[in-house]
């Protein structure tokens, strides 16, 4: 099998699970209770917020723990925005996008700013966008199906020259490039611990100092009364190892991921395949979104398949929809080549051998699509 | 090191540990993807659907995978209520009483029905309270500090009588006594896999078939659209398992815990200390809740961490607070009493031996308080 679907999820690290094994099996105290018996828990709990901390460029105390992206996206979407307004882009994750709708239910204001044909956000429209009821500004920090980048700081300083809140759904980016929450002056921030090597399940929210936020889960009284529930401390303490071990072999992985996407590029441009590549020069390292001129993904995708190659078509989330993306829309994809869309997102684990073998038969299925 | 705070949380079962590793090492696709490489997680979380529902005697499609207990009760009380009112009892766990405090916060009437000294809720009172805007009635299946089951029957009944749903936060009880939802005729069940030997950070929502319920994470298509997030299939297996094997030996567990639960008692009766058992015959078994005169709960429990012996004092989510609980101020422990209170839960693991050690020494503690 060649794995390359890592946007969609990725194989958890064999650290970051040797670490959560005892978690599991032995000490299974309740992190929440004063017995010396939970003292184990607490202790890794308070590690792991320090060493995802680190990661991220925050303080510990400004990591909450939470039960994936969805949730922390629904977190932010729905509390830290208050009573007023929100803008967001046209290509969010529907983490983001339904969380909006669901605002929008209520009464609230939801603006939705374009993107560029590279999936960049238009940053004057965002900014004449903002009104005095604008509470809170979310755009992702690259997009999970073509991988752009986002122009992240100036976003941020756009939010706060309006008194907004800037979160960013940083999915698809943590563990992959660096990330540094003080540097790019971000308040709110998303993570998924199973998209860096860690386990499912699992994520967190990064919340910038004396940023007003409520519960979204309440309960207990578990982190500091923000987000209720028995801390998954096995989870917590895998997604810490596995950040940890990707942000220290960041650029390692990049050099690595980026000369294996080379491969395909230029194979893809010699086989003479008719072919666009979506997304922008700045983009998550082996996300490969490419369309092909009239094909279908999902043809592409079974295909592959048979041959017992992973990738996808569309967002991770949407694939057993045939709908086209909202993300291909709103870069305008040409319409002969949208529907031939599929993404290629490759990992640190992927060797050169198996991308060579990827694209070759990748070329093979598209360049005598009738005769499989 | 002897364990009794099961009710707090439980050591997951190796059984369970095991059937959860190959979807955390081998088989790490994401179940919402087209390829094959996805189709055993696929059917892991089919099989693991049905295993739940049948054990509360559910459909597998009543069944919603949620993060844990918390969530699931903040899904029934913030949604399943709709636009209308709600009651409740006064000795919720707090992901049930928090829940409520915010729909109160947005303008909702909550009411919250007394219990007898035995902790159960008073039907008359219930009944009186619902009015034409009651939506939803949410009483708890069984309490955590005292281990009192209601009369979930004829709350249910009460509830369809004036067209209210009827959600049941079950965390205390799904795999330690009986249930059927279909015979109590519930419509919404929260639960919790490591209240039940399963992993923590997963649980679940039971929604009847029929019942109108929006999502509370917005995202992708998982769940049927009602609870996004790429699927915890590791930990949704290990919850299926421990629960699958926790309900085949609900008669056995029960009387060896029924029988280790009266050693204690016993103990106490025969030892002179001056104590009052709190709860009602109709209990959780193993959930034992003791009030000793003129003590202080938090002692008794740092006497008995000291000789490894694990007990919590008030409920497990509040334990760093020192606040008497709601639980024991709504049954009226008496003055004297109510500080020294503390809760002993047992386990299927729990031995006799054990079970001895801990009364003799608990009994050492409390009738000689003063020079440990």
């Amino acid at each position: 099998m060649i794995y390359a679907d890592n946007a969609a999820t990725t194989k958890l690290d064999i650290d970051a699970f040797e670490a959560m094994k005892p978690f599991l099996l032995e000490e299974y105290g309740n992190a929440s209770q004063p017995y010396s018996f939970a003292n184990s828990a607490k202790r890794a709990l308070k590690k792991a917020r320090e060493a995802i901390a680190k990661c991220i460029g925050a303080f510990p105390d400004e990591i909450y723990f939470t039960s994936g992206g969805t949730e922390s996206d629904n977190w932010a979407i729905k509390i830290a925005s208050g009573e007023g307004d929100i803008i967001t882009s046209s290509i969010e994750h529907h983490a983001v996008l339904n969380a909006c709708n669901v605002m929008e239910k209520r009464g609230r204001s939801v603006k939705y700013i374009p993107v560029s044909r590279e999936g960049i956000v238009e940053l004057e429209y965002l900014e004449n966008s903002v009104t005095e009821k604008t509470r809170l500004i979310s755009i992702m920090y690259a997009n999970n199906e073509i991988g752009t980048i986002q122009p992240i700081k100036q976003i941020a300083e756009i939010a706060h020259k309006n008194n907004c809140l800037f979160h960013t759904d940083a999915v698809q980016a943590v563990g992959h490039v660096r990330i540094n929450v003080r540097d790019l002056d971000i308040d709110l921030l998303s993570a998924s611990a199973h998209k860096f090597n860690g386990p499912k399940g699992v994520g967190f929210l990064y919340v910038k100092r004396g940023t007003q936020v409520s519960a979204y889960l309440n309960g207990g009284s578990q982190e500091k009364g923000l987000r209720a529930g028995t801390e998954n401390v096995a989870g917590i303490v895998a997604m810490a190892v596995a950040l940890e071990k990707n942000c220290n072999g960041i650029n390692e992985n990049r050099e690595k991921i980026k000369k294996l996407e080379k491969i395909i590029i230029n194979k893809l441009d010699n086989s003479g395949v008719k072919y666009i590549r979506n997304g922008s020069e700045d983009h998550i390292p082996g996300n490969i979104s490419v369309s092909f001129k009239d094909l279908e993904g999902e043809m592409i995708l079974h295909r592959m398949d048979i041959r017992k190659i992973c990738i996808a078509t569309g967002a991770a989330c949407d694939s057993v929809n045939t709908n086209i993306s909202h993300v291909l829309k709103a870069i305008c994809v040409p319409e002969e080549y949208i529907k031939g869309t599929i993404r290629i997102s490759l990992g640190k684990d992927n060797t050169e051998q198996e991308i060579k073998t990827l694209t070759d038969e990748l070329i093979k299925i598209v360049s005598n699509a009738d005769c499989m």
